[in-house]
């Protein structure tokens, strides 16, 4: 039984964990990190996990690692990095947050807007897109979870650019996202009132952080600088993100490059060809669907994408890459059927 | 290993069922009927469902039930009773249906208004609200799942009327039921553009037929007639029914005596005096939450209780009484947690 | 032509009685109050109404209230007893606000906990619940808007307690409402990942601030005291409040009352004996409907009741009463039909 | 005052009409023909709409078409043109459907799979898409309305194209349409449980009808053949229409030419560079709304376009066209705010 903590569990990527790891053989939570809520039970930050027999809240110095086998970050960016760097440097540790995704410190500072305060652990982070940096993370102590939005539009795209059948200059992700991939803030624009019955593009022309992560991961599998066109959208939905992605190659090609790619993968499904994924389809489970079709101007084609950005995307990845790092079988408490409807 | 029959695998509940059952330790799905959709890969009527290895949809006449250990009936109200008085008459049953909820066949023909036809099957059906009925469950070879609106007022009820804490005259269930209650039929009034963004009673004035089963098993609690008063509504969302209930009583009392009866049980929840549930808190799981208030008017309560109709109020309630007719652990398969946000 | 201000223009009854206003043949804005957003177009805090040709937002004391025929106070609880107290003393006032809801100072304190500030203007306000104050409002210079959970419960029993035609001790109002009625403020609870796909009851055991104004009118129309029970909920709905009220009476009778009642109101359908009214019929309009069915219980009856919290509820009602107080048709500009689906 | 009658009066596009018409000042309702509903009055179909005092709904040959001046057809695709031939040859008619938006049978017939049953009136009917053939629609007697994608899709680019301004190989339309263009009709996948809380592409590849009118309108524009490449996607809300449009062009010579192109037109809003619509804004409205953006990658750009589907994109535009073809002021009934929240 390996001892877990999780520090900022009283956001929703820190309630997905401890759903997930309640129901995982081989994990126990043993500290739970949550500063604005120290004090309180679980239950009453997150009702829905009251029937858990788990720690109380408490500020992040109150906890000993000594004893910890892993920790998971899930805390705001920048706040991570400044907290990883004075946890103990032989603590295996998943951070969710932006802080050591973009090997590039000037890359890191171009889209954050501040000098990291971490170079020495940014150095070791290796990259947790699980089902393409398997070996590294296996031995890593220190793994930094992708952006969700990122990692959708790399389970399409990936062996696409590593195969060379698609135009590199000329990709176009539309991703329509949901709210809760925005996080637990207090933002107006996060309503109920205001998103429900409606949706509207963000971040448009460009300016979205995880386009750091797509021009590093294409432009390092391509061997030259690839910059993709990417809109994402807010969707009056809780979870799910469904990637729309315009690409130029050949369909059947793409389409069989995607299924020979993720083969033996247990959590990315190639649908057939011409069919689409639906967001509803992976809800509350740790499933990537893929789908490819051509479209009627000849030697182009769509590849769309689904996934729950608190599991796949953010929570479920995290566990995907812990289970590596302690030697567990990857899939284990990650096999859980999507939630319909 | 237990072998495993669902009917009606093209339904809500179905699918409940198979995605529950895909986390269970002891028990594998042998055949899928689903006659409507017979021939089509489960994947293509429930996409979610799509990475499971499963046998396809076929009619029900085509299932070799000679290898099944029990057989789930999902199917609707009166074909249930039919289907079901054909099978073999040594098969474990759990049905899901209304069919064999009532057991004087007057009451069922006064509530769904035609004669029963499996009537030697209605005798030794037993009432599936396993909390109530376990022993009788453990032995039983056809138990008759309950309604989601009668569990839902039962857990919070029954204790209250076996302890004699309340005013059996004076009781108003108000319940606030999700969309998916109502199943996948294809009704002007299920449509996604006339339900969301709205909500309206139905039923009103007493007509909704789970009242034959409060009817029922209130009566037989209290050793005389006992009739509340009961008005469904429906919600903008998939999952979830809540109930609030107005009684009279003592709050404190009838706050023990409910945190008495359930000190043992793995899936209801009786929470803090004074706090309220929420469905939210219960989606996709088995539990229920209860709670209880005292009104500003003294001598009266309101008792409030929340669960998934779907999973408790459902199939979770059908599979935790097959664990019970399987000799398997109660709790098997059913201790997910609950799916927030 | 009638000049207007409005202050509290960037809250949600502050955009409804833009919108509202906008279509009115006689009156025109001339003033925009909005402290916290002052200096804005208003087309950047609500983008709906970037069409109109309006005055930008400007803070309170920038206003020039001498050629102001009528204001709307749309202020925060608290804040609008202050302002109030500071404008002309002349000036034609609808306040939307809880703060001249109560008669007795000694009960407002009560319900809201600090004393008020503004006892003169308190004397004179008129309570604003158009069908039954209509003589008082058209002669008031201060007009206090009902709270919406007030409004909807009163619309459906003033009758009938005028009547004396249901039992004054066995009153049970449980109210579902939608989101915006809790405005625009930042609190977790109000997040959309929070409230989509549940509900839950609130201000449960009739602490709900409303209860103040049903005590005040029921009993000032009873001539005895009278206490409602009152348990609101929360649904995952922008616009709407239904209230289904469970009372001891003929229901004949109670359905021959409300017709008779509300016989020449233009905003109030009594609809046929049985059916029952639904939030998303009256969406965006000053409708309110109400309906009446039988319990199978002999003796007891269920009133439901519907309409748009922001407009029937609030900004409708205002208008309402401005037409009064301007002596304009009463009707003007609040005739558009509800929005559906 | 204008008479009027409305066939398919029991859809979604035909209740828009009557909310539409019922606050024009000119237009007065006197049939309304709905087969499969026939003898119902209007409010048992569409409650919202029972406070209006509108003739009983009747079988199209109940309706005597002397008096009318003028029919809105909102009746089904095929249905439409059979209906449309057979009534009187000089009767002013605007139809909803899709029977007469294509000029040649050849396409038509391509498109939506049968030979045409009304090839006379085809040849007479005038593209509705009111600002950009607003001359032919004043003296024609048979307007075809567009479709509600296309009509999003040419606001954003007809003014681009005929500037030749962008690129005529590189457009791609990513459309996000709400529920209600579907329609009231029985689908399984139109059931709220089916919808909600997830979000999918449909009609990939270039399959969408739709696109019949994209490459009509904007060939007829270029001079040459031009076609676009369009997804739309099935987003869980009632109502709008979010175009996100990727082109290649500068983003400022895009901006200023829709500027210049809708500077006089009531309804279509140029937002200011770099701001994005959102269909919530528009929601209930007749006005369009558009945005400009440059992407990061030069020569690229992004036009977003909102509107709500059965208002600008179906009724709305058919009450226009209405104005124009009876001489009255186009924007008559048409200038209500949007319902927000």
């Amino acid at each position: 039984m390996h001892n877990i903590a999780i520090l900022g569990a009283s956001g929703y990527t820190g309630a997905e964990l401890i759903r997930l790891i309640a129901g995982h053989s081989s994990m126990q939570i043993k500290a739970l990190g949550a500063n604005s809520k120290a004090g309180q039970p679980l239950g009453a930050v997150f009702p829905h996990l009251r029937h858990l027999d788990l720690p109380p809240l408490v500020t992040m110095d109150q906890i000993d690692f000594s004893g910890i086998d892993l920790c998971f970050c899930a805390l705001p960016h920048k706040t991570s990095q400044e907290v990883i760097a004075a946890l103990p440097k032989d603590l295996k540790i998943v951070d969710l947050s932006a802080d050591f995704r973009l090997r590039d410190p000037a890359e890191y500072e171009r889209w954050y807007g501040n000098p990291h305060a971490a170079l020495e652990q940014q150095k070791e982070a290796v990259y947790g897109l699980t089902e393409f940096y398997r070996e590294e993370i296996r031995s890593a102590r220190l793994v930094a979870g992708t952006g969700c939005n990122a990692a959708t539009g790399q389970f399409a795209l990936r062996p696409l650019i590593e195969a060379g059948v698609i135009d590199l200059d000329e990709i176009i992700l539309d991703l329509k996202c949901a709210v809760s991939g925005a996080g637990r803030a207090l933002k107006e624009n996060l309503l109920h009132a205001e998103l429900s019955e409606g949706y509207h593009p963000y971040a448009i022309g460009g300016t979205h952080r995880h386009l750091g992560e797509f021009d590093q991961e294409f432009s390092a599998i391509a061997g030259r600088e690839v910059k993709v066109q990417f809109t994402p959208h807010l969707i009056p939905a809780n979870r799910g993100i469904l990637a729309t992605i315009y690409v130029k190659g050949d369909a059947q090609v793409i389409h069989k490059t995607l299924e020979k790619a993720y083969l033996d993968e247990p959590f990315i499904e190639v649908i057939p060809m011409g069919e689409v994924p639906s967001t509803r389809h992976t809800r509350g489970s740790n499933f990537c669907h893929i789908g490819v079709a051509a479209d009627r101007i000849a030697g182009r084609a769509i590849v769309t994408a689904a996934l729950d950005n608190l599991t796949k995307g953010s929570s479920g990845q995290a566990l995907q890459n812990a289970n590596l790092m302690l030697n567990i079988a990857e899939t284990e408490g990650l096999m859980m059927a999507p939630l319909f409807p």
